[in-house]
């Protein structure tokens, strides 16, 4: 049971997430290349666990004899690939000190376009915890079949292990988070060059016992299921804007840095997508339910055995590390957002461990209703992947397209501004800079446009209706900020100069040893008071008033009836009408309240002071005070009014 | 969006459950056995919906050669049926004010065994729900195949309706409730009528087409097996007892008429279940998951067709019913536990609509878990039913054996009371009497027995670890009432004769016009007081203390450091330091808070009044005040500041 004893509370605290940090502790350290590839690329280079597959799936719906399709489709997506490495490169170098989606949008189209940006962006960092640990529990299954029936207890049981190390705060110490990436990137190079090199030789058989294909129904193949293939593969390039989010973690010249580590890691995303597609196909792999098509390719080259469990740990291991990149990157933009007044301000604050727990709970709350709702599945979380991420995409670039038409309004050597003040330098390459980001954009918007069409009945649509109205909601929220903000100004309003008349009413539940506190309390104000008694039971009224009567006896005990067994509205009625009739005073509501030693022990009790706060808020100068009487705490109260009546003899 | 104003608080209410009812409404009427019959005998009617196919379905795994034995164990439960039905009506005739198994429990064999029979109890209204209605959406999907797979999300729906249905309070008008008992009733007498018939002309053929049977694997037939299929069928006594917690209902001579009511369920029950199980023999009736036996009857029986359907609507809204009536049964039986103190006090409340809601919506929830958690799968719920209920039987049957060993002490014509106060009055046939409670009891604690083994891996040992933990819990809860009430009882203590020293601290979170408030309320105390900021964020904090200055400038206003951006922490150690200097003080924390017109917008804030009323409540004689300003009523505020400083010119 949850202790509210602070002491117990920091322990069972301390077990899950370890003791508070101090806010000064914030540390900040510069990585390599090679830690900020790893630390970068685990999304991106993941996405290869199920691009193919779900390639694979869609042109299973043409027949097996479609799967040669799914090479040519592999290159143009890789072709893509390189378009937006050109241009995300160009991004990196206008924006060192970070260029993500939201914050290019906001710098060079506005407010709105960044809203948006930021609804696409947040929508597809829940998606990635979703697909990433759909696809990590697909990968499990392959290696071992019996946990069939648990795929949705596993994915919901990660995210909770996701969560609290999150909430723990990841030192994000390079080194560590760099195994799990280099594991993979190795065990993959080894898989692929063998496969490859077994091909060359003539020696790769197709996959003896194939799993059973996912999809049985044979439609002819049409340009819209190409797209539709398409669309599914180009699942592969989320997460290729990592880096550009990431500079000012990179060593000095942060920017060229980057550069570098983004052309890395296109190349190796681009490799391994396209050898991995080259040889499903050559083995004959199946889009299957039962067994992944990396676990089919690992079985194929070593034999069901030690080999393809590494390849599957492997690659179990980087789609976790994917999802955990959200649990960092969703909070912080989510804080950023609601630092701009877009989200709820709880989103900023840093919680004992110095991150933003109420990101990381929205998140894991958010990805796991998700993996409930879609049973764990995969090929039914896709659909709804990669729109935000293209949208984000396009927002970015067209964003960079206004900034070099501003760049080539500046003359030679002279220094700008973009809208929204970042600082702009004159650039003799403008034009070719615009025309790169400006082809970039068009082709990320075709494809999102693509994607949208061709997976709108799948699940797209879902994804359609929800930015809106995300970006309705910030609206909203933004709107209600600015209008507390107005309504608290101070503007020249000035401090009361002198006291209002003060009404105090003291609420007697029943007459108890927490009473005599609560007119203790009342005694101590100095101030005139009125006991009164709401009826919900009027036999219980009754018993009420002839104890007051009887053991207390200071005034009489105003009962007001209660018909409808309401608590608060008798209440209401009865301090409407004392407004009315002294339009100025304060009316001090007292009202006594049982604390437990736990919470548990309280939730026995209405705790109706809370209900009495929450629901006469709406009363001007109404206020409401909780004198709460501790239970197990007779004795000492005993002795203190024993030791106070002693010293201090009435009089 | 839910508004805090009570007004639109009604107006969304009123839709969903109506107006708010006096408490003076509640209603009181008895009702004719012909209503009586159909009231109360839904939950044991209803059960011969899935008894059948329950005892086919283990017997099933011996083959269907084994369907015959379905025949002689429906006449054994048939007999185990008579025995309850005579030792129930001498618990009827010794109860006329109602004598369910907690009052006949509580009342001879004391708080433990009432307590046993509560959780008993209440774990088979929930079960009875669950089963009900998955049976209920068993007959659905067998008359619309193709709702199969939105098998749990009707099963959610109807438990969403009935929720809705009995928040709004149902006026226990027997006339309505009648329909679908004489409905069912109807339906079933002419089907079985048509059947018997046709058996005995020869002309009933075997069903063409029956559906796939459910299970495949085939056993040898062994005794565990027959009692298996036994403690399925056992099922169909569910309900019987429900009668007897309803005397008072009755006209006079209640118990005479109640007696009587019940003798006429059973023989009704009785011939229902065995004609069914020998019909569903003779049509060769499969056990499936896709239709029930009672559809297939109507099949062999009116063919596919308007008959058919017919008799699975009967079906659906007599099984509808059933759970209806825990609906009544739980809350009533929940809040007289809670009235003794066993379950929490909040149980006992009557709503708006003069109903225990609390009771209502914590069913709704189990049986809604429940259903989702078992796929709302009728043969995964079966083995944690009955249990519960034999449980009860026997409890009650040996509390009616005290009963009559009390009664056997007291001479010719004198009266007694028993262990709990109830009169006795002298029987003459006090031992036959005693011998027929006892042999129900022994049989209905056998039954429970071979049930609890037979089902223990297939669900039983749930509810045979639950019930303990259940009356462990029950236990907690009482001891926890009955500390507090010793804490809380007045004894002799004196209303405490003079005023302590009260320290006023007001906790400024920032300097708004919400602050002036906070500011005036503290003025209008009249006590001294101390501002204190509390710096969460160190930045934000140096900005409070200057424009508290600049604008405020009472007095200096404290900044209390918080390494932990803990916000109760600080707050905490500085009380302890005052209290420290003065043990008898009072410790006054006022609070300001934003009031918003609707939760939601005050969602969008911190609230912190509530978070520190709750957090500090552990600490002796602290007491906290909220002062809340109402957002956009500033105008409103200006004006009256604007009128109050024309009258009263400052001094």
């Amino acid at each position: 049971m949850l202790r509210s004893d602070s002491k117990s509370e920091l322990k069972l605290s301390h077990l899950l997430i370890g003791p508070p940090l101090e806010t000064a502790a914030a540390p900040h350290q510069s990585i390599s290349n090679h830690i900020g590839l790893a630390v970068f690329a685990s999304d991106a280079l993941s996405s290869t666990a199920y691009a193919t597959q779900e390639i694979l799936l869609i042109l299973a719906i043409a027949g097996t004899a479609a799967f040669s399709l799914s090479i040519p489709i592999a290159l143009a997506i890789a072709a893509l690939l390189a378009v937006l490495t050109i241009s995300y490169r160009q991004t990196i170098h206008a924006y060192p000190n970070g260029g993500g989606a939201y914050i290019v949008s906001r710098d060079n189209l506005g407010e709105m376009a960044a809203q948006v940006a930021a609804a696409a962006l947040l929508t597809d960092y829940v998606l990635t915890v979703s697909v990433s640990i759909a696809s990590g529990v697909d990968q499990i299954i392959s290696a071992a079949p019996n946990l069939l029936l648990w795929r949705v207890e596993i994915a919901v049981a990660l995210i909770v292990a996701m969560t609290i190390i999150n909430l723990r705060g990841v030192k994000e110490s390079g080194q560590i988070l760099a195994i799990p990436t280099y594991f993979f990137l190795g065990t993959m190079a080894i898989t692929l060059a063998i496969g490859l090199v077994r091909w060359l030789l003539g020696d790769l058989s197709p996959l003896i016992d194939p799993p059973a294909l996912a999809q049985q129904s044979v439609q002819s193949l049409t340009l819209f299921l190409i797209l539709r293939a398409f669309s599914s593969g180009c699942t592969a390039l989320t997460g290729v804007e990592a880096i550009s989010n990431g500079i000012p973690a990179f060593h000095e010249p942060r920017s060229h840095n980057a550069a570098q580590t983004l052309t890395a890691m296109s190349l190796i995303l681009g490799a391994i997508f396209v050898s991995m597609t080259f040889l499903a196909y050559h083995i004959g792999a199946m889009p299957s339910e039962d067994e992944t098509v990396i676990s089919q390719l690992g079985r194929a080259i070593y034999g069901a055995g030690a080999g393809q469990i590494i390849l599957l740990a492997a690659t179990t291991l980087i789609l976790i590390m994917a999802a955990n990149t959200s649990f960092a990157d969703f909070p912080r933009l989510a804080a950023l957002a609601a630092a701009d007044g877009f989200l709820p301000r709880q989103l900023t604050f840093r919680g004992s461990r110095l991150v933003f727990s109420w990101g990381i709970t929205l998140l894991a709350g958010l990805a796991a209703l998700l993996l409930v709702l879609l049973q764990a599945d995969t090929s039914r979380l896709i659909p709804l992947y990669a729109i935000g991420v293209f949208l984000s995409f396009t927002l970015s670039q067209f964003g960079m397209v206004v900034r070099w038409r501003q760049v080539g309004k500046l003359a030679p050597e002279e220094a700008g501004h973009s809208r929204h003040g970042t600082p702009l330098a004159f650039d003799t390459h403008w034009r070719t800079k615009l025309l790169i980001n400006g082809a970039g954009g068009v082709m990320t918007a075709l494809v999102m446009c693509v994607f949208a069409i061709t997976k709108f009945r799948d699940g797209a649509w879902m994804v359609v209706l929800l930015i809106p109205l995300l970006v309705l909601a910030y609206s909203g929220v933004h709107r209600h900020y600015r209008r507390v903000a107005a309504q608290l100004s101070l503007g020249d309003l000035p401090v009361r100069p002198h006291p209002s008349p003060m009404r105090t009413i003291l609420l007697v539940a029943d007459v108890h040893a927490g009473t005599l506190r609560l007119i203790n309390f009342a005694q101590s104000l100095g101030q005139p008071w009125q006991a009164v008694h709401v009826a919900v039971d009027p036999e219980k009224a009754e018993r009420v008033r002839a104890k007051w009567a009887e053991r207390v006896g200071l005034g009489e005990l105003i009962i007001l009836p209660s018909p409808y067994r309401s608590l608060t509205e008798p209440l209401r009625s009865f301090v409407q009408a004392m407004q009315a009739a002294e339009p100025n005073a304060f009316i001090h509501l007292l009202v006594g309240q049982l604390s437990l030693p736990d919470y548990g022990e309280q939730l026995l009790h209405c705790n109706s002071n809370l209900l009495i706060d929450m629901l006469l808020r709406d009363m001007d100068r109404v206020v409401v005070t909780s004198v709460p009487y501790q239970i197990d705490q007779r004795q000492q109260y005993e002795a203190r009014l024993a030791a106070e009546l002693d010293v201090e003899p009435s009089h």
